[in-house]
This record gives structure tokens, sequence and C-alpha cells, in this order.
């Protein structure tokens, strides 16, 4: 029996990480680590940051890094998706008998919370839907969305209102969503927010939340947008990559 | 100069709480602590087992409680709201002056995390538009939407998909919201999920998140919609209280 814990680790802050995250790190037998590719290289080097500073001296984890297979960019978006999550429920399931063929516990370490667009949690019941014995535990982790809004000092939402929390490809086809006063957006491939009228909207914006180059800005769409997309831009440049992620509102929400 | 730490602490888990969490009750010379009345007693008890875990022998924190104003239930909602968080301002920035006349860092335990659906950043708010020499900061939490789905192992979002976060009291007057595939929904006086169409409506609820009376129950609405209002019934009855939240989804999330 393999117990294979998805354990949410914030967004870069060791310190966002919470008291069962460190237990599960610590009481894993082997912790799982993708490395993603060149430009966000940075990210891998954040979690093996995190394990070197979380685990005991005596814990006897050992840290399994793996690529993770690539994604097929020219198919249709959800075929491609659901491919790419077999592929990597493939990958785990041989290393998993590969490290611990007797069973044992192994640990994911999933940025932010493996609620929000993550896919550990489908690439998981994979595993489980084929028979394989795996339990699976989650443990919860703060999101970008929390940092974003702890940062800014800021409710999520509106007095008694409710949020909504899309993906910029969605804001960009769809426009303001209907009945939400604010919206959080992430995902974004950039400056989706343009596309909405700018007067009378709100923005607080994020980058690279919980580390050192964290970025913030915010004010009315009409002021901002410009020096928003420009700070992406040159941020992207000089770091080779970027994460972002904004809240919108129609009124100030403080 | 008084420094006020928002401190996010998850929902009676003490393990869900952050290693910044533990930092800045530590670091806080007074920690404030409401009591919210009679029946919710059990809150306020677990957050001084929370301060007592938590707390070094080493720290000299103290822990002040004091009684939360009543708010006027008779006056037009947002109305009574506003002046109740005046009320409440004024209670913190007397307390403040006792306490710490001479400025210091005072902390305050907030529920879950306090971007959602939590007062507190407004009261602030109300300390500095008043010209006090209050700094604030926010420590991100672990909200109770994030329990509900590590404990479920499911993902807020369908895959790509908009989430739509909302107040039981929304659902009743407004129905299923647009434009979102999964709709969580909190602050729930009981059971507003039965005012929708219950075919085809996937629910996730759960009761004292976090804690060791946690109760979930999952399904179809059409299945279960009957046995959590028996349930949350019988809970309340035998607690005296109940707090619960849930999410909704035309399709199983995973
Ligand atoms: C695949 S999702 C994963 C979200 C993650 N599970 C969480 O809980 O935050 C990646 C998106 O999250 C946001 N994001 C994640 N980490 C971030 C960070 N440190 N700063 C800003 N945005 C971040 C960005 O919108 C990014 O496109
Ligand atoms: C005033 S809001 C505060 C939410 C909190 N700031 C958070 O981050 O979870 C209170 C609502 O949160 C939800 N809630 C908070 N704690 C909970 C728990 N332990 N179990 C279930 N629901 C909870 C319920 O919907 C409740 O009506």
């Amino acid at each position: 029996m393999i117990t294979l814990s998805l354990i949410g680790i914030g967004t870069g802050n060791v310190d966002h990480v919470t008291l069962a995250a460190v237990h599960a790190l610590n009481e894993a037998e082997v912790i799982l680590l993708p490395r993603k590719g060149e430009a966000k290289s940075d990210l891998i080097d954040l979690r093996r940051v995190l394990c070197e500073q979380l685990l005991n001296d005596t814990a006897s984890t050992r840290i399994v890094e793996f690529d993770l297979p690539t994604r097929d960019a020219e198919r249709q978006y959800l075929n491609a998706v659901d491919e790419w999550h077999n592929a990597i429920a493939s990958v785990w399931a041989e290393l998993m008998d590969k490290h611990l063929p007797g069973g044992g516990r192994v640990g994911m370490l999933v940025w932010g919370d493996p609620s929000l667009y993550d896919s550990s949690l489908r690439i998981a019941k994979r595993l489980t839907d084929s028979g394989r014995a795996v339990e699976v535990k989650v443990v919860p982790g703060i999101t970008s969305l929390q940092v974003l809004t702890a940062e800014h000092k800021i409710p999520l939402n509106a007095l008694a209102e409710p949020i909504q929390i899309t993906t910029g490809r969605r804001l960009r086809e769809r426009g303001w969503p209907e009945d939400a006063a604010t919206v959080a957006v992430m995902l974004d491939s950039g400056g989706a927010f343009t596309t909405l009228p700018q007067d009378d909207t709100y923005i607080w914006w994020g980058a690279y939340l919980g580390m050192d180059k964290q970025c913030l800005i915010k004010g009315s769409l009409s002021e901002v947008s410009d020096e928003i997309i420009q700070r992406r831009a040159a941020l992207r440049e000089t770091h080779g990559w970027i994460m972002d992620i904004y809240l919108l509102a129609k009124q100030p929400l403080i």
C-alpha cells in the first residue's frame, strides 16, 4: 500500500508552510520532485530549498527528482491535458514501483493549495482508478490568491458579496462574469484585464508572490493598466519566467 | 506606533497553522481574544488552546480577552454591520491604549484566512483612517473552503473552469450563478441548496472542519439533500452551534 500525500507548500515563502505540511514532509519516505524545464528552474530550486530547510536531520526522506512528460501543445486543449495527465500518472507509478516496491509513504510538493488549478488530484485518481493500492491524502496550503490579498491587505470579497475565481483565457472570452462583485484572475498569459472597460474597475496585481522578487501594483485600471503590462514584460525578460495573479473589483474593496 | 497582525489560524486544527502564524503569535506583546457569546464558546476555547500550544515558554505574550459589542439585528443589514464595525474598532482602540500605551505589537487571531468573509481588515482600516499610528500586517491562513476540499480530496475547480464563492443568502435569492461550473457556499443559515433543482447537481458538504467533530457528506443533491438537512439539525442540537460549508457542481469534480 502506498500513501500518497499531496502537500500544499504555499508559493515560495517557507514561512507560509503549515505545521501539517512540515510533518507530512518529514514522514515521507520518498519525495517526488518534478523538473519542469529550464525557464522555471527557480521553482524547482525553491522546492529543493524548502525540503532542505524543513526536513529534520533525523528524517530519512529520500528526494527523487524526475522529468515531467511534456504536453502536446498542438492538440485540442482538453484532450491534450487528459493524455498528459495519463502520461504523468504512468511516471508516478513507475517511480513508486522503483523506489518503494513494498509500499510506503510518498510525498509530492504542490504549489499553493492542491485544490486550486492544479492537476495532482486528477493524476492521483488515475492511479487509484487503475486499481493500484494508493491512498491519497491532501494537506492544504496557502494559495497565491491568499498571498495576493495578504500583501495588498485587502479582503477577497466586497461586504457579503460573491467572488469569482477565473482564468485569463476565460476573462478574455467572456468578459466580466455575471453575479460577481470581485473577480480573481489566475493563469493569465498576459493582460486579459485590458479587454475590460478600463473605467471604474480597480486592480490589485501581484507577481512572484511570496518570493524575494515579489512585485505589487494596484490602482484603477485606467491608471495602472499600462504600467502592469510594461512591468510584467520587463520582469519576464529579467527572470525568464513570470507567474502573476490579480483581483478586480468595481469598487475599492476596503 | 502599533503593529497590528491579523493572523489567519485555520479552522481549529492546530496543524493547519503556518510557521508565519506561529512566529507572529510569539512576537506579539498582546493578543486580543474576542469572546463571542455562549453558544460558540467552543471557538474561544479552541483559540485559547491554540495559543497555549503555540506560544513558546519564553514568549512574554499577554492574552487579553474582551467582549465583542453585539450587532443590532433589527437594523438594515449593511448599516447595522457598518455601525457594528465602528463599535468594534473603538473597543480595539481602547484595548490598545490600555495595554500598550507606548505602542507595540498586537496580534489578533482570525478564523481561517483574513481575506474571506471576515471583517478584521475593515475594522483595522477604521483605526488607520482615524489617524492612529497603526500598521496592519496580514498573515494568511488555511480557509474552511480549503479544509473542505482537502478532506473530500477534490479540486475546487472543474478543469480550467471558473469558481464562484458565495453566501447562502445569495444562493437563495439568485439561484445558480451564471458563468460558474462550481459554486462554494459559506455563511448558509441552513439548506440554501434545497432551493436549487436537485437533479444533476453534486454536493460536497462539511461541518466543524478541522475539528474533532468534523462531519462530511457527499453525493448528488437528489440523494443526500435530506440527509444533510437532518444531520445538520441534529449536530446543531448536540453542540449548540454549527458552522458548515459546501461545494456544488453540475458534474463530478474528479
Ligand atoms: C497552475 S496554477 C496553480 C495555483 C496554485 N495551486 C495556488 O494555489 O496558488 C498557476 C497560477 O497560479 C498563480 N500563481 C501561483 N503562484 C504564484 C505566485 N507566486 N505569484 C503570483 N501568481 C502565482 C498564477 O496565476 C499562475 O498562473
Ligand atoms: C464569517 S465566515 C469566516 C470564514 C473564514 N475567514 C475562513 O477563511 O474560512 C464563517 C463561515 O465560514 C465557514 N466556516 C468557517 N469555519 C468552518 C468550519 N470549521 N467548518 C465548516 N465551515 C466553516 C462557514 O460557512 C461559516 O458560515
